[in-house]
Formats: C-alpha cells, structure tokens, sequence
C-alpha cells in the first residue's frame, strides 16, 4: 500500500539521521528531549520526527458495527481536527530541535506504528531510532507487545528506548 | 548475597553516569564505541564499564555430574585465566574511552547478567544503559530471553540496545 507522507525526506548518505517517534503522548516528547539533550549532533546531522497516523479505514471501523450510521461531515470534520493535533505535536517537536540548533523534519504515514517505524527507519538508513517504551495505545500493546519492543527486534540500528521521566525529581 | 567488586564506584549526584554492559564479545565492544562516538559527554561525565561475572559456585555445577572428579587446582588455573581475559578485555575497552577522553571505570560483579546489569544500573542512578542485542550466550538466551530485553524491561532508565555492526559496510 502506498503510504503519504507529508513531507518527503532525502536519504543522504553521509549525514547521520538519528529517527524519533512521536506519538503525541508526553513519553514520546521526553524521548526527544532526551535525544536533544545527550547526542551529539554534528551541523549536517538530521532529526527524523517520526508518526505513524492511524488510517481512516481502520477509525471507520470502530463505528462500522450494525446501529451505526455515520455522517461523512462527522468523519472529515475527525480527521480534520486529528490532523490539527497532530501537526500541532508535531510542530511543537520541531521548535523545540530548532531552539536547540537541531536540524529537523517531520514525517507523517498513514499505518500500524509497529511497521511505519521500523519500516521508514530502515528506509531512511537511520543510524539511530529514539522511542518511548509504552507508546501507541495499552489496549494493543497488551495483545502485541510494545511498539518499542517490536522495533529493537525488527531495526538494525541501534535503538534507544526512553521511559516516562520519573515524577519525584526534575531534571 | 554479597556482590564482590573489583572497583568501587562512587555515586555521585550531579555527574551523568552512563552504564556500558560488556560481555567480552565484539558487539559488545561495538555499544561501547556507538556510545563513545554518540554521546555528549561533559568533563565530570563518566562512563561505567560494567562486566556480570559467572560465579565459580555455576561454573563448578557444570563439572559435578557423577563421574567428573575436578581438581582444586584445575579449577583455581580457570578462575585466574578467566580472569586474566576479562581484565584484558576490560582494559581494552578502558583504554578506548581514555583515547576518546572520557572519564571510565570498570566493574565486575558476580552473578547473572540479567540481574548484575540492572541491579547495578539502578544503584549507580544511571542516566543511562548501553548494552548489545545479543550478550551472554545463545543458550541461556533462548530459554530466558535476551539481556538486553530484560534490562529495558528492569531499568528505568533509557536502554540503548545496540547490534552487531554490519559486516557489509564500514564505518
């Protein structure tokens, strides 16, 4: 299947691209704070910010059972406002590498985040791919397994796995 | 039990501790130089090179089926051989960081890799794991599962999971 990005992104050998999935859950942006915080990040190096979007079929889905009837305006107006969040996340994501003179993208694809990660980190010959542990939703992880455990077995790069910034003390 | 060490780490509060899990094996070798060449270290920075030891105690158990009479003496030649090879090793990589000048020491602590590693990495408060996909034997593996899995799972701080650098390319 085809997947859309919304921007499309080089692969140049060269530089090195360290890939960060974001979720838009606060684990996800704690990993790339740490990620900004602890690399070393030469001038041509690249930030990949990275999210996997759910496919309107598979939303669809959730209210295809019988009874249900629903509007397409009511599913445009979902998928405008879901768009909204996310690059309003992702936005937020980017500020934070331009403040701290990283250079960055975002790339947005449509699909499971098991495989839209795993997948465009091997695509982008990433040299590093920074996750949270417990992203993208506890019901699936539970029948699945984590996104974060699934990727370390699927990537050849080295992956770094970053948990919820403990509560007790600030860093 | 008590846990003998070869070195004694301080805990230090300000300083950012970085825990590289070495088993003697060139993946292993190969995390040490991803986090060497990666990390942002600053001056009081340290790195702790951390080695689980199999106790004598499971070593010996390997010896005492019926019929096998071992020699103390044949015994002690193992311990200090094995000995001599981890120092080796260790040094090897002590050497390393003090080319890349970064503040290192080693540990090497008795016990099962899965619990030295983690147990250790939280009472240094670590800021961080490295550690190799594949550490600490094929067999006890595919009955336990994975070190480094079990690490990202016990630790709460981030785990860097490194594989074994591709053979096709050099770095």
């Amino acid at each position: 299947m085809e997947t859309p990005r919304t921007e499309d992104v080089q692969h140049e050998e060269a530089v090195k691209t360290t890939v960060v999935a974001l979720d838009q859950g606060e684990e996800s942006f704690h990993a790339l704070e740490w990620a900004l915080e602890t690399i070393r990040f030469g001038a041509s190096d690249k930030v990949v910010l990275i999210h996997a979007r759910t496919s309107p079929a598979s939303r669809l889905s959730a209210f295809g059972g019988p009874g249900y009837i629903v509007s397409t305006d009511l599913i445009l107006n979902m998928e405008k406002a879901q768009e909204r969040e996310i690059n309003e996340f992702m936005d937020r994501a980017l500020q934070l590498c331009e403040k701290k003179q990283v250079k960055a993208v975002k790339l947005i694809v449509y699909g499971d985040a098991r495989d839209v990660i795993s997948e465009e980190t091997k695509k982008l010959h990433a040299n590093m791919l920074v996750i949270g542990s417990h992203g993208y939703g506890a019901v699936k992880r539970t029948f699945l397994g984590s996104v974060s455990d699934y990727c370390v077995h699927h990537v050849e790069c080295p992956v770094v796995i970053v948990k919820k910034k403990p509560e007790k003390k600030d860093a």
